[in-house]
């Protein structure tokens, strides 16, 4: 299955969710279930070397964070948001369009020097995926790739990313926002 | 890998979120590799029939649902909370101890006939586990089991959805609440 055909079963919702935003639903890729199997694998063959863990981040990330875990047989960490997680959390606030936005993780179980692969579904701005990454490096672990399933380009994301040292991957890319 | 060795992976957490419960916190579980492949591998074993969709419970059964949906190769349908979809959704409310719930799907992807298990890190009451086998039994789809990680049989959930005709599996449980 080629970008063009997975690019295929994304349904874009128009004006979603304000006007002249549109918005790439994933839902109709993840029903089809050797479009959902071709995503996760050719997500799997952009990452260069088997990581420690992947980190997922809430909620969509869940979804290929998960299956690719299982894929390389590695660690999950989940990236949740405010007041999910129990126990104790180490947390980072970061900047949205519109206000104020914050990941945390479990404390103290993340271990220095441990290979992070991030994973999300779609990269936009890179604000949270830097975010994520920022949380990630201050527990001593190194984040060896950020890989998503969907780029929008013109929105800078992973250009930004790269910029700051982050080496990052996607399999299909949208033009427009 | 044991019941008993995948058991030991899970923390407890004293008095989450209120006094008296004791919260099963499955994160330390999923950050061992070989820990989250067992438990992925373990609760695809007790599925019996290759299903048409898994369907995964937000947000920790989007973990397990998303593993189980790639290595069979079949379609993931994710169960949301309230307005997290986007596009037109079809909904149902539910009864919590306190108050009340709500889980969505998107509207008029579930075909008729198709066969789903559900899929949630653990089952407690039963409750959003037959909410969700409603809303998908709505759809016209045919519910063919009910798969956990985590089984509380004192609150007796699993025995409830049996009662109800719905077949369930879990891969661990604790005694207590």
């Amino acid at each position: 299955m080629t970008s063009d055909d997975l690019a295929a079963l994304i349904r874009t919702i128009p004006d979603h969710p304000k006007p002249g935003i549109q918005f790439r639903d994933i839902t109709t890729l993840l029903l089809d279930g050797a479009g959902f199997h071709a995503a996760v694998s050719g997500m799997a063959a952009q990452i260069e070397t088997r990581p420690d863990l992947i980190a997922g981040i809430e909620a969509r990330g869940f979804l290929f964070g998960a299956a690719l875990a299982h894929h390389f047989g590695c660690g999950l960490l989940t990236l949740r948001k405010r007041n999910k997680l129990p126990g104790q959390v180490t947390g980072i606030n970061y900047a949205l369009e519109y206000g104020e936005d914050r990941l945390e993780m479990p404390h103290g179980l993340v271990r220095s020097g441990q290979r992070v692969v991030l994973v999300d579904d779609l990269i936009a701005t890179g604000g949270t995926a830097w975010a994520a990454a920022q949380l990630l490096s201050g527990a001593g672990a190194e984040i060896v790739q950020a890989a998503f399933l969907i780029d929008l380009p013109d929105l800078g994301g992973a250009a930004r990313l790269q910029d700051k040292g982050l080496k990052t991957s996607s399999l299909i890319s949208f033009a427009g926002h």
